[in-house]
């Protein structure tokens, strides 16, 4: 039952999660994705066409309050009247593991402009279309977004990267308590593991052993749950990790 | 595509939660109903039955390890040789609601017995299925166990309740890390809310709000999203509460 | 300035923790100790009487309601009307590192019964008293509870332990909930680290280095400045941990 | 015992927290105040000083790397070959309750520039100087962070404020996990309530109560008790909420 009066938009698309959720996402709806590069997007852009969905994708710095407004109104010309089912936050920025000391105000600003601001960014750009299609989107609307092990526990040698995702959680509880009474649904989602992508093939994870690290498909379907919850049974935030991983 | 092969068990079924799960997975799987008394399991069974399932019911009282034993001893009886796909342990138990001085040794032991103890019989009764089951079952075997907002907050007059619920939460997080690298998924799901069933229909929860009490159903689906993650991304712990709830 | 007209009781001494916070507490208040075993307690009463002290012991088993009444009938008569201006709660018990499928039942009893009963005992026995004396003891009265890295954390192979102490975690909030508002202030020690006593000699942690293991008088310096902390400024929870420690 | 060898330094001083700490610091060390503004600090250097304590006022803009820097160069010049003892981190910055939709970019910058680019900036203007000072000082050198409700609850209406005071804990969970080991105490304490000073003084909280309001001479003397900590038994973090705080 794919809809096309409804789209869902996805910030932060690449190899792993991103793209596995956008094509999750486009088995019902048309699907928006945001990058900084085209590079990042087209391939998942021309996948989702190739297998019968419509994706469209535009070129965003997240953390840059004008380039966001601009993307948003690109996105309004060219899907028209589509209302917004599901916005999903998964930028990934200012990952920099260092000694304190060797750390510099421009590894701090990266994470809190990627993980902070981008998503503040993202959610006054997002949350008036969601809260508009609360009663006649198929689900409820929804806000997911993307954390990691540096949400919960500020690991020695992570600090800035750790400030930025703790903010960024901090942003996804005020926004679940604000909105979820008005309909909108809002989570956090702790991915507690490597994703298994190219770029971590040599990664040496949980001693190599088969599913050790994330397959993103997988987490595309918890996020796809999550979308698809009764408004009765909300989950405000949930973990996800390899079987095998020490936590 | 539903399993002969495997079988699922529920402790503790009633109106809400046990029913709802057990109807959900009833849709794959054989499925027996755990209660201290038959009145509790009987109506599901046949329910389960009707719609064109296999439910077997056994009176039990998880707190005591030998009603437990003989539980299982007669599941092995009547199911055969069907292995265990899924666990859940739903018992609610020692709900006491007083000015701390006025809670009685039997208070907390009601509680630590039904959360505490009943779990523990449970898993010890089910986990070497599970364990056994680990790579031929259509999904990594799992075992769920329901929580509540005391899983996680010690309110003023809910002490007892609460130790109980925490020390199932404890026990859960135990499981996790010695049974997750085994291939087993150990869940807890903290339902934090009213649930809308018949004994709860006078509560004046959330201002009376439409969905202001958690539908069962919706739990039971996010229960079967747990039992059915991928083994390189379970989740060990989600909340489920109205979109109204205040937290 | 000692006070003469109160008292503090501490359930649960030996060489460590509960040694050094009677000798803390007894620079101050008379102290009562209380102990399953006299030689548990006898050189600790001679200890405090050497230096100028006033102390008491008293064979107790928290875990049994009768045993801790007897007790404190005990104190009542042997103190005549001093009031009480410290419990504190510093029972081991159920300590017991197993595969889950290796422990028993009875290591669950001895961990809920140590852990969580026992607290239960000592709290409906001492909080009369200390609400008694809200508004005239020196500083506000205190309930302390010793808690563990197995208090907020279910450690594999640890299950048993963890749910005893998880349980006197729920206790702890519940009480500081009802009990704060009324005056009395109670407060849950994470104490994460092996106590540097004679038994745990041997233990090879945090690489041998020094002060890798925590002085039990430094945990007893925490203690007592909780309990001298202003009623408008209470500490719920802290945790304490050597330098060295990984967490 | 006083020593004039070591100094402490507090950034963020005022009528509340930031003036009692820097007064019960100053009974053993002299004392550096950081503030924006003289009028901030001049009054609380001329009370130490009037006690017989020392006392050095700078106006420094802690988000802004280069104002530390130079104020930590005129520390340098003015107190010569003293060695950091402590440092606290007590700027309060970015308070804006709002719905989520009227918080502007300003509001988010306002936020983690005072709360996690202060912090940063301090930390790093500090910790060389707090490392230097292992083994020598009377005390474990010591960083003690000023957190605040928002640190750990991201409630509605405060999203951005939250954002920072996450992002400050985070900061210190790094830190301490990286310079404990070390020697150096890194604590962050939750400040739960509204603080005792005459800008509160129309707050209805606790329905009036008295204590309703934190004494911040009470926060300083648990700043106090962190600093003195024996290094076997350092706390991370603590909180702190008058006794009628509902929490």
């Amino acid at each position: 039952m794919a809809s096309k009066a409804f789209y869902a938009v996805v910030a932060g698309v690449g190899a792993g999660t991103g793209r596995s959720v956008a094509l999750r996402f486009a088995q019902s709806y048309p699907v928006v994705l945001l990058a900084r590069k085209p590079e990042s997007y087209q391939d998942i852009v021309s996948e989702i066409k190739q297998a019968g969905g419509e994706a469209f994708g535009f070129s965003t710095d997240t953390s840059d309050p004008s380039s966001v407004k601009s993307a948003f109104d690109s996105i309004k010309k060219e899907l028209g009247d589509k209302k917004l089912a599901a916005a999903i936050y998964n930028v990934g920025a200012g990952f920099a593991v260092k000694p304190f000391l060797e750390l510099t105000a421009d590894d701090l600003e990266g994470s809190l402009g990627g993980s902070a601001k981008g998503l503040f960014n993202f959610a006054q750009a997002t949350l008036p279309g969601l809260l508009e299609s609360v009663g006649t989107a198929p689900h409820p609307p929804t806000l997911i977004i993307t954390g990691a092990t540096a949400s919960v526990r500020g690991s020695a040698r992570f600090a800035t990267f750790a400030a930025g995702k703790f903010a960024a959680r901090a942003l996804g509880q005020s926004l679940a308590r604000e909105f979820g009474p008005k309909g909108v649904h809002v989570a956090h989602v702790i991915v507690d593991g490597a994703i298994d992508i190219p770029r971590t093939k040599s990664y040496n994870v949980n001693e190599g052993k088969e599913d050790g690290k994330i397959n993103s498909d997988a987490i595309a379907d918890s996020y796809w749950h999550l979308h698809t919850q009764h408004r009765s049974s909300f989950t405000q935030e949930l973990d996800l990790r390899p079987y095998v991983e020490k936590f």
